[in-house]
This record gives structure tokens, sequence and C-alpha cells, in this order.
């Protein structure tokens, strides 16, 4: 008894609830808040139909997306909803289902070798990888207590040796080589095993869980906390992977807040569960997470994982920005923190969540560099920059050091391909990782960074890239001017890479300037290449393409070249623009790179025999034979289409002019407007913090402190 | 003060309303229902900025997207606006800024020649095509009639005189080859003369407009109404200048029902112009106009043409199913007409629009053809089967006889391009077509209809195509199996055409199946090509493609193949499948062509210097030297695909066998479902209605009168 209670504490971080089995309220005596009241509905509809349609327990067969595959993950479902509906309602069907259910793996489990669909060597016994047995599970643990002590003592001895032991005692001692990782997959074992310790009142497996298999600290639970997170909360793979790592983490703390409450687990490394939970909701950009490293731009906040953990956070901070989000979710989860959360929104206790410019750490020390986003404004469609100045982000790591993204209101703009994968789409590799997925789309050449010698960072070698940070030399998160400045000189042997990228408010300019100061610094001579790759359709260009109209030659022979379609080059001298639309905007991008670059418009999707690649334009400003290059670009979002009114207003750029130079320790950039308002923006060697700078701009003095200075002028050259 | 009386009762087509110019309500004493509460409060930010800003008539210099183009358009609404505001609410300001607006126009107007970004003989004043400058008179005469009763004698006259009646000429006497054609623009010109002739008393307009320069009544608007519509209210240019011209039509049918009462203009033709409103309504999906002919695809219902309609037609019949298009909309229009129509959609009483299948003749005298619309259920966004068996559509006709579309959930599936073109984009050849729109967009390789020896329909001119109509033999628009069947044989000199497209219903089947029996019948030997354009990501295919995967040709040199890419080419004996995937869904295409036939996979772009075309996949099935050609395909939607819960189900089709025979004078289809049940689909050559037919499908006999017979057979082979 008292292990249910403290999982169900777990489950609500709530001090106290009655106990489920005993005092079960009438289904017709409970008012639900709407958000709550929607998911005992769904829920109810998902079990009814589930214990009409009877018990379907499978030999395993199918990889994702197939049949055993899809119905096992239905059944774990059914089992969660199922224990949770019993609690709330007490009718029986609901605890004789999840029973029977859980009495049918009893039978099956036992006899269960390596999943036949196997693709190396961590192979589930439910599913093809061991990560799917462990978020069954995660969620059949949570289902199973809500019942477990409605049950008959040999039931609850069938499932507790036959079902959720013998998968506790797999996912650990059975499989040392994933739970002493320190990794996402080992965070759901951890989750899933500790759990199960909790319920079966087992120490060992709670220890194991807590603290590796030989109890020493140096894997499990803890551990990880402290590897995979960085202080500001950011997980080392990135926002994809931080959703999903989520879930395991918050469930996981939860219950030891319950059942280990001297642990103060929330508390812990200066409260970095509700950090990562924080900073995951950050990684968003109008609600869907930032497609960085290996990562499916269809992710949004709307997944169970974040529904879990909006929950848990909420009940554990009260923060009303938390509502907010469930608000948008639409959904939250069927347990008591989910019904006390939707009872608040209700209440119209919701406040916004205070989207801001973050930079964020990376590496358990935080100096491994940073991923910094820099926003003008709290509105989560808003303008963002994203540069990605991090570690490598282990194996689903992509090779984009220094790269950044630009969004808003119309969506991704400047953008980052994602991974190759069609998730669960049987006819797509099992829906695994696509070969695609190591040839382009974790290629240097596939983001918006420098590629040299048409070589990936690291030589494509992801345990190298491990091994060395990225140096966050300066930021500024607020005024009209914030800006990054980070470098590397590990990505390349022969060169350094120093970026610096400022998000720039001009008064009477709707939205920001994005302006990108980028030097790669080498010996020896050198094709350097800096790719843009953007969304919409493009609008016209100054540079004279020579183009590959009726046959479309590839880029290269490796690293991602080739799956480069050609569609032009050109040259142009001085300042050279691309203007695309996407949606109700147009973009325009106006570059300064080194003396004799050439301009190539490419497409993804050559070398591409399944289909399996989207096809995206890219724009590659290139430099051959080279030691050093310097690349200035700026990025305008200008003008507005409206479809519904039949208007268009400012579809001509309103820069005109960009100019560059390099003198007395800085880089110094002239924007001038088609007004003849000039932005002197002014970029200094030295990136330290009080370093005074000076410079001369049409005869003014421009004085500055730190890296970064700017000097407004108007049009007749006196200060605005 | 009549005339000012006659227009409001116009606009608001209703019997009486009080006259703004004497007792203007105060605003403070109104309350707007929300719908047109929000229309006020918009007109008021745009008027008060206007107001603000100060009056800029420019001297006219730019094309459509330039500023002298935007800024007339601003204008007109702003006189629009402004007239109806100070109805509303008697404010000076509104009436003082008309006026002055007017009285600036008054300077201006006079001394104008044609415009200086002339494209053709049809150059307007104000704007590079005389189209728009009767777009200008329609709005101002709507505004101005708002204030002119409260004006000095003085303004009134020289607004009458140097705007209104000079412009009313321009468009009547001084533009007889716009006004006296059969054609959108001459309903615009006719629009504006005739409501510029009721405001100003001038019965020679009047007439005019009406009867055409001669006052014969072989132009003008009346004869506009008995050619430019079918019986059915299809506008012979198709959906999206439909849409267009639906303001004009509307907007001076109510004048003149204020003013000519005797006419019954409402009534003339047994009810045209309302017929044309519910048919435009009935040509969307999802709220957007099928992109039939020259189209752009981004027009919905959520235009200005459409807020005038919704707001006058529920004026005229009170039908509440206007009330939830007029919801869907969010918006109406400013006049007497929209604020009773808002009321009444406050007050809760709009119905649904009844959305179903409909046989839209084509042709003034519904002889010329049909577009066929079938639908499986009133929602607008549920799937949609379109055949295109109209006559040309004149010069925005596309050469795309007895095409179809299909439409569902996730958007369109089986598409057309529309038109090439970025409106009012002044980078894109100042916003008009482009020269790809005749080169691409309206050829018959770019949609979804058999190509003869690479030619397009009527070798591509179009006004041979206008003589020549298609014919519609037999339709069901109700049942399990609603079909469409259509022939031409002038589209090639050589070669018939017949097509039955049939919308199929299947017990278990979540979506209904298209069906498609196509016959080219021809003497000597053809190369016939059965293009399919889709939108969606290709997930697989049972064709073994010859992929063109590091160099890329193109498909042919003329007629639309220049601008096709061939990703690959490949064969298969039997049934071909190919899968592709769009949104949550996935889409299986079985193909049984001729024998020998080959299979492209191509994608539009080629020869496309200046990056005027999207990038869209295409499958061709192509049969060589051949001369006659049955292709039988059959497009079958199925399974689902959830990101947030990560869950894909039916991700394989659900078709395991298609088969085609021809014998007593029907075609015999017989599709087989992975569960081995089979349905059998006959069409007969005879199409008269009361043909009775007999088959023997497996052993059993299948009897059924009329074009379309069907048999579901069980697994067994026993009758279901």
């Amino acid at each position: 008894m008292t292990r249910t209670i403290a999982l169900l504490l777990a489950a609500a971080t709530l001090p106290a609830v009655p106990t489920a089995a005993q005092t079960p309220p009438a289904a017709s005596s409970q008012t639900f808040a709407p958000l709550f009241a929607a998911e005992v509905e769904r829920a109810r509809r998902d079990v009814d139909a589930s214990i009409k349609a009877g018990i379907n327990v499978p030999v395993p067969k199918d990889p994702g997306g197939g049949f055993t595959h899809e119905q096992h993950k239905r059944n774990y479902r059914i089992i969660f909803e199922g224990g949770q509906l019993f609690r709330l309602t007490g009718e029986a069907r609901y605890r004789d289902h999840v029973r029977d259910m859980l009495l049918a793996y009893a039978d099956l489990y036992p006899g269960l070798g390596p999943h036949p669909a196997k693709a190396n060597q961590n192979a589930g016994r439910l599913f093809w990888q061991s990560l799917n047995d462990s978020v069954f599970l995660v969620n059949a643990v949570q289902g199973y207590a809500q019942i477990r002590d409605a049950l008959p003592a040999a039931d609850r001895k069938r499932i507790d040796d036959n079902v959720i032991r013998l998968m506790a005692r797999f996912l650990s001692d059975g499989s040392p080589q994933v739970i002493n990782r320190i990794h996402n997959h080992a965070t759901w074992a951890a989750a899933g095993v500790g759990l199960s310790g909790y319920l079966l009142g087992d120490r060992d497996l709670v220890d194991k869980a807590l603290l590796g298999l030989d109890k020493s600290g140096k894997a499990g639970f803890l551990r990880q906390l402290d590897l995979l997170f960085s202080p500001d909360g950011y997980y080392a793979e990135g926002p994809y992977y931080q959703r999903y790592a989520l879930q395991p983490f918050v469930v996981f703390a939860a219950a030891i807040a319950a059942n280990d409450p001297g642990r103060k687990i929330f508390e812990y490394r200066d409260g970095i569960v509700l950090k990562a939970i924080r900073t995951a909701i950050d990684l968003t950009h109008d609600g869907y997470f930032l497609p960085i490293n290996d990562a499916m731009p269809d992710k949004s906040l709307r997944t169970e994982e974040l529904y879990h953990a909006v929950a848990i956070a909420y009940g554990a901070t009260k923060d009303p920005a938390f509502l907010s989000i469930a608000d948008w979710q639409g959904r939250t989860v069927l347990t008591p923190a989910g019904q006390a959360m939707a009872a608040d929104l209700a209440a119209g206790k919701a406040k916004p969540w205070p989207f801001g410019s973050r930079l964020l750490s990376d590496g358990p020390d935080g100096k491994g560099g940073a991923l910094v986003l820099l926003r003008t404004n709290a509105d989560p469609a808003g303008p963002l920059l994203v540069a990605k100045n991090t570690v490598q982000g282990m194996g689903h790591g992509h090779f984009d050091r220094l790269g950044w993204l630009y969004y808003d209101e119309t969506g991704a703009v400047v953008t980052d391909y994602g991974a190759a994968r069609f998730l669960n789409v049987e006819a797509k590799h099992g829906g695994r990782y696509l070969p695609e997925n190591d040839s382009w789309a974790s290629a240097t050449i596939a983001h918006n960074t420098l590629v040299v010698d048409e070589q990936s960072h690291f030589a494509g070698d992801w345990k190298a890239g491990e091994k060395h940070g990225t140096r966050q030399l300066a930021a500024s998160l607020e005024g009209p001017t914030r800006y990054t400045i980070a470098e590397i000189d590990s990505a390349y042997k022969d060169v350094k890479i120093r970026r610096a990228l400022l998000l720039v408010e001009v008064d009477g300019l709707a939205n920001p300037l994005t302006l990108d100061i980028l030097h790669g610094t080498g010996s020896g001579r050198h094709i350097y290449d800096l790719p843009l790759h953007f969304s919409g359709h493009i609008i016209d260009s100054d540079i004279a393409f020579d183009r590959n109209l009726a046959e479309r030659p590839v880029l290269g022979k490796a690293n991602g070249y080739q799956h480069l379609w050609v569609d032009g080059t050109g040259t142009k001298a001085g300042k050279a623009r691309l203007t695309w639309m996407q949606g109700s905007r147009f973009y325009s991008y106006h570059m300064l790179p080194p003396a004799g670059a050439r301009f190539i418009v490419a497409e993804s999707g050559a070398n591409d025999p399944e289909f399996n690649l989207r096809r995206e334009p890219a724009l590659i400003q290139r430099v051959e034979g080279a030691a050093d290059a310097t690349f200035v670009s700026l990025l305008e979002p200008h003008g507005a289409y409206d479809a519904a009114a039949e208007t268009v207003v400012a579809s001509s750029a309103r820069v005109a002019a960009l100019e560059h130079r390099q003198e007395k320790g800085a880089d110094l950039v002239l924007i001038t407007l088609v007004d003849g308002r000039r932005v002197a923006l002014a970029v200094a060697d030295d990136t330290t913090a009080d370093a005074k700078h000076s410079l001369t701009v049409d005869g003014r003095t421009m004085t500055w402190t730190g890296p970064v200075g700017r000097l407004d002028l108007a049009k007749t050259g006196a200060k605005k």
C-alpha cells in the first residue's frame, strides 16, 4: 500500500492524495476542468475501444511503424490510461482490462529473446530497440501502480514477477551497455528500472537506477543529471532529444521526490530538472523545437513528453507561465499533476511565457560553448536568431559549429535540414535514420557555416568533435544591438573560424537585420564555402547567374556536396543581393564576400536513389585558393504581401549599400538605407568587456567599450 | 438626394435606410455586431491614418506593386471607407478627407494620358491597365455617394465633372475595346460606368453600362450576364476569375435593384447573379478557390469580392448558410448589407454551407461541357474530386480538357499548378503573368490529362479551343459510387479521348478511392503521356526506376516538356504503384497502363532562367507508337501519421491488386483489397441512362442499368 501511495505522490508531486484503490471517487461526482475533462474523455474512448477490441499482445516481429511495434505502443498507453481511469472513476472494467493485458504480457514476456528486427546490439524484447522497451516499462509501471493494490495476490505476483521485475532486470543487469551510458537511452532505462524498484519495494533496482549498476555513482540517473545537461539546462544532444529525454527525467524525478524526499531531487544541481524544462520551452519557435542536430522539424510542445514536463513543473513551481504553455498545448496528462494544473488554467491564472534572449552554455561544466538565442520580443513566433556555438552533441550531433538560423512570423527563414528520416514510416528503412542522414543532413555543407576544402568539421568524425568545444567569446542579449561572437580552431586543422552575428534593430525598419561577419584564418590555400539554406521562392538577384537550364550537374563528390544540384553560378563586384519571398514577407540577403568569390545557387536532392531527401534551396558564397577569407553578409526581412487584399508593399530592399573595412583592430560595417541613413557597426578583435575602442566614420569619432560599437548616422551625416 | 438614397439602397438591398447626410447617427449611440464593429474599427484605423498622413495623389508612374499603383489602390479604399464611416458616424473629418482626396483627383485626373507603364492597348489613366481604373471608380462612387449631398455645390460639381464623369466616359466611350467585350474587364467597366450614371442621374451612362455603347444589348452588363455564366452560374474563365468578376456583378446588380426595381435584376435569367455567388462558394476547398486555369492558389473566400457578394446575397435571400461563410471569412463590408448580415450572424442564425457534389454546366447555354465536383460529405475540407470537362475558359483557360484534381483534409493531393505569376510583385515582370505561364502553366503536360505526341490540346491555341466544348456524357452525384464520364474528339486531330472518373466509397476504408479509366482512341502511331501532378514526398514504389542521380536531363523541347527535369524512368509488368506522403496521410497511386508503358518521375523547374517556377513532382505514364491506349489508375488515400504521438498506421496500401478487361461493351475493373474482398466496377461504352448491361465476374452475374455498375464481393466470393 505504501508503495502505491508513493507512486501516486510521484505522479502528482503533491504532498498527499487519497489512495485510489481504497476510495475511488465516483465518476459522476467529479467536476474536471475542461483541459483535464477532455483528457478523461479521450482516455475513456481509447480504453473503451481497447476493451471492446479485446486484448492483443502479439509476438514481437515488426520494426518501427510495423504492426506489432505499434500494437505494443498502443498497449502501454492503454495500461497507463486504464490505470489512471480506474483511479479517477473506480470503474472495475478499467482495472480488469489493465490486469488482463498485463497478465497477457506475463505469459508472453518471459519467453522472449532478442527482437527479430533488431538493428544493433541494443535489441529490445518487445521492440526492435531496447529504448522502446524502457518507454513501455515507464508507462506500464505508472498504470499498473493504480490497480495493483486492487488485484488478488496471485495476479499481482504474476505481473510483478513476470513483467515488471523481468523487464527491469533486462533493462538493468541485462543491458549494461545501455543503462551505464551517459545518454538518453540510459535515462529511459533508469526511469523504468527505478520506477519498478519503487513499486516493487526493490531497493537494489532503485539504487542501480540512481547510481549505476555498480552503485558507484559513475553512471545512473544522478550522473546523467550531472553530465547530460549544461548548468543552464541545455541537453547535450540538442532540443529534439532534450524534448525526448525530458519525460523520464521528470517522471523519475517526481517519483524520487515522493519516495526519497531526503534527496531533494528538484533542488539537485541548483534545480537542474526544472531548468531543463524551462530551457526546453525556450528552445522553440512558435511552439516548434529548433531542429538542430538529428531532429524532426514537425516536433512541437504538443508531445507527450512536454505534457508530463509542464504538469510536473507547474506542480513543483506554481509558475503561471507554465499554464500558458499548457493552454497552447491544449493537452495535459491524466495524473493528479495534470488535474491540478488544468484547474488553475481554468481559473484564469495563466501568464504568458517570457520568451527572451538566452545564452545557454553547453557541456556539463558550461564551458563547451553555448547555444545563443537572440529575440527582439516575447512573441513565441517573433524574430529569433540562433547561433550554434556548442559542443558536438554526441552521435546525433551535426557538424555545424558556428552555424546560425533565423526565424520570424513566417516560420523558418534561414533553415536547418534537421534529420533525414521518416519517423516510424516502415517503407523508409523501418522509420530509422536514413543513409542520407550521414551523407547529407549532418554534413557541414548542409548547414549555415563555413566549409573548408569541401570537408565537414572534424572530418565528419563526431567522436573527434565531441572532444572540442566552441569558444563563446562574447554576447549581449538586450538592447537594439544584440550579438554573439564565437570562434573555433579545432574544426579544421589549418583554419580558425571566428563569427560575429548581430541582431540589429533600426528605427523605421519593421524587422531586425542580421549582420554576419565571418573570418576564416588559415595557412596554405583553401576553398572556403559559406552556404545559406533558406526557405522561400527566389524573387530576384543582382548577380548574373550562369544557369544550368537544361542539364543539372552536382556540386561535388562527397561530404554532402554530392547531394547538391547546381542551378547556376555567378559573380558580382561589390555588394551582391539575393531576394526571396516566403509567406507574406520578402527577404534580401546582401553579401560582401572575399574578392574573387563566386555565388552558387543549389538545391538538395541529387544522388538520392530512394527519394529520401527534401529539395530545398541554398546559396553558397565560394572563394578558392585563399589563405584567409572574410564574409560579411546581411539578412534583411522587408515588405508584405497580402493575398486577400492583393496588396504588396516594400518588395524591394531598404538596404542600399553595405561596406566593410578592417581598421584599428576592428571590423567596421556600414549599412546605408535607401533613405540615406547609415548605421555603423564595429566589432573589435579584442572581445574583452572593458576594452575601449575608437574609430573614425564619415569624419565622426565613434567610441565604444566592449566588443561591439554602433553609431547611427542621419542622412546629412549628423548624429541621430 | 434621391440619387444618393438609391445608391445606399443599392449597397444595402434593403427597402429603406435613413439618409446618411441628413441624420447621421452618433458613433457612440451605435451598437454594432462584432463582425461589423471590427470593420468599423479597421476602417477608422485606415482612414484616421490616412487623415494623419495627408492627401497623397501621385502622378501615375509605376506598374502593379509599385508605389503609385499601390497608393491609388489605397486611395480608393480610403474613399470607400471614409464615405461609409461618414454615413455611420456623421463625423465631419471623414467627409472632409474623402472630399479633399476627390478634389485632388479632380486636379490630377483631367490632365492624364495613357499610363506610362502600360503593357498593351488597354492602358488605364491612374493604373497600368484600365481594369484597375474601373475598380477605382466602382469603389470611389460608393464612397463619394455617402458624402455627396453634404458637400457645397461647387465641390460636388468639380468632383462630378472632373473625376466621376470623366472616368466614366473614359471607361465607356473612351474604351470601346474594353467595355464592349464579353469579359470580366468589361464587367468592371460597366459597373463603374453604371454606378456613376446612377449617382449623376445620367441615364446615358446607365444605358451604355447595361446595354453596351450602342445600347443595342449586344454588349453591356445584361449581355455579360447572358454569356459569361452558364445556366448553373459557372463563370467561363473558372473559379479564380469568377471570384474576381463577382464584385462588379453583385455591386452593380444591387444598384440596379435599387434604382431600376422594375428590371427585377436578381430574377434575371432565372436568378443568375445569386447562382453565380452560390457556385463561387461551391468552387472552393477548405475555403480556397480551385486553381483551375490562370489562378493564384492562395485565393480564398477571404477576399473583398466575396465579402461584398456574401453580404448582398444574404440580404437578397436571407439564406442562413451565407452566414456560416461570413463567419469563416471573419470579415464583411461596411455597407448596410454587411451591417445587417453581421447582426444576424451575431444572433446565431448561421447554418453550415451545404457543400455537395455538383455538375456545373459550362457555356452560355450549358452545352459546352461541365465542371464536375464530387464530394462524399459536406465538410468544406473533405474529399473532393474535380473533373474539368469544360470549354476553354477564354484567354485565361488552360489546355486541360478531361483533367482532374483531388483534395482532402491534407489539402490539394492531385494538383493544378495554377498560374505562373507573382501577383503585384514588381520584380517578377511587374506582377503580371510570367512567360512560363504560357510555356508551362497552361500547357497540357502541366495538367492531369492525356497528352498526345507531346502537343498541348488544340495545339496550344486558346481561340481554337474556345470553339469546342467537351461532351459530358454522364454523371452521378450521390451514392457510394459517384462518377463522371466525358469525352472530347477535338483536342487532337487524330485522337478521341474518353475518361471515366469514379469516386468510390468502400466499407472499412476511411477514405474514398478514385478510379480513372482513360481511353485514347486514334489512328496512326502516337506517343501517349498521362501525367499525375501530386503534392507530397515520395515514400516508395514497386517500379524499378533508372535514376538520373548525378546529372538531370529535361524531358523535351517544347510545349511544357522543356520545363520538366527527369528524375528517373522505369517499367513494371502488371499493376505498378507509387506511394507518397502528405501531411498526416499516405497516398498510393496504382496504375495499369497500356502494355509497354514506361513510368517517368519528373519535376517542374527546368529551363527557368528567372526562377519563376515552383518545383513540384509529377509521374508520367508513357506509351509510344500506339494507335490506342487505355490507362486504368486508382488513387488510394490511406493511413495516418501523427507527429505529436509518434504513431503511424497503415503506411502501406490496402489495395493489393487491380485488374482491367474490356468485354461486352464495358470496361470491367476489379479492385482486390489486402483482406481479400473485391470490388468490381464496370463502365459501359453506352452511357445512356436506361441501357441495361450484364457481365460475369468470378462466376457471378453482374447486372446494371445506366453507365456504371458495381458489385462488392466478399473474400469467399459470396455476395456481400
